[in-house]
Formats: structure tokens, C-alpha cells, sequence
């Protein structure tokens, strides 16, 4: 005899397979609602989970390193929902047409194991470090932060900016990076923003009189992006580029002057700019300021940085917006990633032609 | 300036997206191929690659337990190739109609980390699992085999049976269930296979006479299919369906009496039978068996295990017959997984209608 599924989600699966949302309709998706109000949800989602974070399994990425770059697997559970996101991370990329990030991930039921839905994430991971980002500063900043300085205007910089400009208040943003070009199309995306943006000749001067910096820079070394006398007392540092061992974009000093607030301490003392620090290095998980179990930023003249690496527990956030959006706007379609079996002690009969197969 | 791509596969990527093989297309893959040739050429594969094994960064598989259930993934990778198999296990599901395992997985470009190829993994991890199966028993089951115990007649059975009709000439099923539905079942997909067949009352009386026992039950616990009284001199066992912690079908004092190969020694430590033997217990890794380092069998009289957990080398050996499988029959279509953009650095311009997008 059938259970009755009580789960909607798990029931449209049941009905009509996996809900796939790809690239060109997760576009669709952010440009329907503006990315301004997918970064506010998404952080909405974010700061929801990391409130409940003994609520999840969590475990380090694993990682497979080549010489050219990363490919990596970030899964996380809950009681009710799985996920996971593949993302890779290959800086030569651009020479040959592709992206330096590409991901894609799954939403899955716990119960079943059901894949309730496939996604692309690399749009969606940009919305979500771009809210992840913003949360953390909107706790650790100074308040009134209107200038940011943005080291980097790559592939990130816009949702960054936005997402800054909406959930904090910056009205000002002095850009750098060594590819002019890079800035040039930052400085047109945002077009239309109400942003001030300065494009400057030095990371040194875009810094200089910031409220936030924001390093989300590519190269795969360890880069010195910021050096100790750039910084001004009470500057928050968002250093999001430095991401796996041998990345990273700030001088150690910065680090030992500073208070640093991390996502998940096992995978940041491996994969963050505290990777050069020894264990006993004092860091903040970000999830216990939010929850006041620890303090956040403790006056007007500390530096503070949150050292981001991304977790997978913010993909999960993410997808479940994704999800939502998706399915609330009819965009992406059902597919069937696994069978849907009549009978599904009798995945052989499946074939049909059952004679035939067999013989 | 853009490079050129010389690998094909990458090729069709940059110009047409990543492959995807559904469920329906696999199944009509396997229809036209036939099960035995499938899986021939993925044992092919599977030999090919075990015998490369110090080219591959291999890692135990990540689970996610829950009280009803498991979801994993399994990454390896070579030098050219990254290859991962999300895959659940929940004995529960068949109450709701559902596939007690569900799988599906990515075969990706190492050098840029191009998701290439997406496919349904339930039926092709049936497929692999018996091609598996049946390669070890070609290499340590007694010559002249003809008689196999199969114990469990659920949805990996006729696979079972099929790999060990065509690739070790087993010409004799002996079949047991605790459901006699399940047996029945089999009995009707393999009608026209050849094999002769007989349904019995018990374990120990399917067992009896057996040369190759193969044990694929699915209960998530500690059960004691196979006893040391049912064993008899010279038995290959196939022990298939113990392969999470707290899931084993074998008595421990068979694996005591008996030499015991696994594939990957420090995952099978943790889900194979020997999950409940010390660190000491002694095992041989199949690989070194083929690649000449190890003995196999010792003697006519000699019990081997084959204490199989299913390793990420065989989805990857499985995917590769998949991906160029559809490819020649032109089956699976493109799709955009990930962006396809015309500047790579500039994902926030493929929202188009820029203006709107930052307002």
C-alpha cells in the first residue's frame, strides 16, 4: 500500500520529477525581481539559518586540487532539507571564454533522498556572497558606513556593490583594479545606480577614507592586496577573495591588529586569509554575534574583518530562494534526473522490452 | 585573445552546453546497447581504470545519515577528469513509491572545471555495481564456476544476474527473498535470458551447492544473511548489499575463515563488512590483485569475500561509457547548466537590461 506524501515539495517530485532551473532562466528569475531584493532575500534567508545553526550537519568542502584551479563539493543538511553545490575555481578561465566560477547544485529531501530540485548557482552564488557579504557588515560595521572601497571589479564586483548599497546604505564606491577594463565595466553596470563611484589609480587610494573595504580579487597565490598601512582605525574589512590555501589578500599584520569573524572555523583555518595563523589564532564564528553569544565589533576605532570563504550553509539559503522564486514565477522546468519507477522494486523492468534486454 | 580548445569534449561544452542523459534516455540507451554489452563495457572500463589506480585522488565518500536514511557524494578524479555521483539510500521509500536508491551525477573537465556531462546514475549504478561484481568473481571466484546463490531479488538482482551470465558463464541461479514477490519478479524479467532458475525456501538451501554466492539485501541494520554453516569450501562471496555503517549481511566469523578483498580500503573500514573488525583485520585492495602486487585466490578450498561498498572510481569508469555511449547513439540534449557568456568577466551584464537590474 502507498503512504500518502504530505510534503507539496516532495509530492510534485513524486508527480512530476525534479524542478531544474537553468542558467538562462535563473536570469530570467534575478531580472524579474531586480537583484537588489534577491540579495535582501537571500540574506533574509541566511541570517533565518545561521540563527538556527546547531540545526545543521555541516562538514568542510572537499576539495580536488589540480595546478590550474579547484573544483569542490559544499554539502550541508538539516533535518528536512539537503543540499550540495559544486563549484569549481580556475583563474585562466577567461583566456579560453569560460568563467573563473561556474556552479550548479541540489535541493534534496532528507526522508527520501529525493532531488527536489537542480539549479545553476553560479549566478546565484554571486547573489549570495554579495549577501552574505552585506549581513555580515550590517552587524560589524560602523553604523552610518556610507564609503566603500571595492579591490577587484570582476565578476562579483557589481553584486557586491549592490547589495552594500541596498542592505547598508553606501552611497559611495572608490574602485580598483589592475585591469582598467575590469573597472570600466563596473563603472557601466552601474549605470543608473545612484551609487558615486570613483575609479582610482591604487588599491592604497581607493582605501584611503573608506568606511568598508571589499577585496574580491581572483588570482590564485597568495597576493598582498592590502598591507597594514592602508588601514584606517575602525575600517571593517569584507575580504572575500581569499578563498583556499595559497589565496589570500591581506598582510598578516592586518589580521593580528584586527578582530576576525569567520563562517565555519574548521574550513576558514584551512581555506581563509587565517590559513598563515596558527590554531590558536582568535577567531569569532559569525553565527554566535547573531545570536549573542559572543560580541561583535567592540568600538568606533576597531578594525574589524570578516574573513569569507562561503559556506555551504549560504548556498543552502539560496536555493531555497531560488527554489521559491522559481516555482512561484512558473520558470524552470521538471525533469527526470532520476526514474519514476511504476514499480520501484523493479527498476529492470523499467527497460520493457524485457525479452530482449535479457537476452 | 581567445585560446582555442583542443579537447573535444571541452569543444561542444564552449558551444552547445553541458550533455544531460535523463532517466528516460538512459533506460533507452541500455535498451538499445542491451544490459549484457553495457555492462561488458563498463567492467572494460572498470578494469581499465583499477589499473591505473595511483592516478586517481580517491577520498571515502561524504554521507549524510539521517534515522531513515543515507545521501552521499562520491568525487575522484584523475588528471584530465573530475567525476561525482550524489547517491541516497533509504530502504523506507518503496511505501511511497519511491526508489530505495536514487543517483545522479557529473562528469567535469579537470583543466577548467566544465561541467560536461550530467546523467541519471540509478539505472547506470545498477549497471556498474554488477559490472563490478562480476569482474572481481572473474578474478577470484574458483574457474568453472557455474552455480550462483542470489540472495535479495530486488531492483540490482537481474543486473546481477545478467553480468554473471555473460562475463563468468554462470549458467545456474539459485535464488532467495524474504518476500516471495521479489523472486517472483525475477523470475519474470530473466524469462529468455537462458539461465536456468530455481526459487528456494531459504537462504541456506539457495546457498547449498552454490559456487558464487551473491548477497544484495537492503535492510539498513546489522542482519545476518549469510552463517558459517552455510559456507562450503572453495564459495566465492559477493557481498553487496552491506555497505553503510550498521548495515552488514555477512557473520563475522565467515570474513575470520575466509580472504577478503575490498576496493578501497579506508572506505570499506568504515561501511564494508569489516566495519566491525578491527584496524588489523587483514585485506586485500582489489586493484593489487589486477595490477599483479597481490595474490588472489590461494587454492580451490579457499572462501574469498569480495566485501564490496560500491567506490566513486566505478561511477567515474561508468560515466566515461555513458557520456561516449549517448554521444554516438546522439541521445541526451544540451543544456545550460552553467552560464554560457559572451564576456566571462562580466556575469552581471548577462542580465541584460542593466539599468533596471541596479535600480
Amino acid at each position: 500500500m502507498k503512504t500518502t506524501v504530505h510534503n507539496p515539495d516532495l509530492a510534485r517530485f513524486v508527480e512530476a520529477g525534479t524542478l531544474y532551473l537553468g542558467a538562462t532562466e535563473a536570469a530570467e528569475l534575478v531580472r524579474r525581481q531586480g537583484v537588489a531584493r534577491c540579495v535582501e532575500a537571500i540574506a533574509h534567508n541566511i541570517h533565518a539559518d545561521f540563527m538556527r545553526w546547531a540545526d545543521f550537519d555541516k562538514t568542510a568542502r572537499v576539495a580536488a586540487h589540480s595546478d590550474v584551479g579547484v573544483i569542490e563539493l559544499m554539502p550541508v543538511a538539516d533535518a528536512q532539507r539537503y543540499s550540495f553545490k559544486y563549484v569549481n575555481g580556475h583563474p585562466g578561465n577567461t583566456r579560453l571564454g569560460l568563467s573563473t566560477v561556474m556552479a550548479f547544485g541540489v535541493l534534496a529531501d532528507v526522508a527520501t533522498g529525493a532531488p527536489l530540485f537542480l539549479s545553476e548557482l553560479t549566478l546565484t552564488t554571486a547573489l549570495r556572497t554579495a549577501a552574505m557579504s552585506a549581513l555580515a557588515a550590517q552587524v560589524l560595521a560602523r553604523p552610518g558606513s556610507r564609503v566603500m572601497a571595492l579591490i577587484g571589479n570582476g565578476a562579483q564586483s557589481e553584486f557586491q556593490a549592490l547589495a552594500f548599497q541596498h542592505l547598508l546604505g553606501i552611497t559611495e564606491l572608490r574602485l580598483y583594479d589592475v585591469d582598467p577594463a575590469a573597472s570600466a565595466k563596473l563603472v557601466a553596470n552601474l549605470q543608473g545606480s545612484g551609487l558615486r563611484i570613483t575609479v582610482c589609480a591604487s588599491t592604497a587610494e581607493a582605501v584611503k577614507g573608506a568606511d568598508i573595504v571589499t577585496t574580491v580579487t581572483a588570482d590564485k597565490r597568495n597576493a598582498l592586496i592590502l598591507t597594514p598601512e592602508m588601514i584606517e582605525p575602525g575600517m571593517h574589512l569584507n575580504a572575500v577573495g581569499g578563498d583556499c590555501p595559497g589565496k589570500t589578500e591581506l598582510h598578516g599584520d592586518i589580521l593580528d591588529a584586527a578582530k576576525v569573524f569567520v563562517e565555519y572555523e574548521p574550513q576558514s583555518r584551512i581555506e581563509g586569509e587565517i590559513q598563515h595563523k596558527g590554531a590558536d589564532f582568535a577567531v569569532t564564528e559569525f553565527w554566535q554575534v547573531l545570536l549573542g553569544e559572543r560580541s561583535g565589533r567592540d568600538g568606533a576605532d576597531q578594525v574589524t574583518v570578516f574573513d569569507s570563504v562561503g559556506f555551504a550553509l549560504e548556498d543552502f539559503s539560496a536555493l531555497r530562494f531560488m527554489q521559491q522564486t522559481a516555482e512561484s514565477l512558473g520558470l524552470g522546468e521538471r525533469i527526470a534526473l532520476v526514474p519514476q519507477l511504476s514499480d520501484p522494486k523493479n527498476l529492470f523492468g523499467s527497460l520493457r522490452a524485457t525479452a530482449a534486454v535479457a537476452a
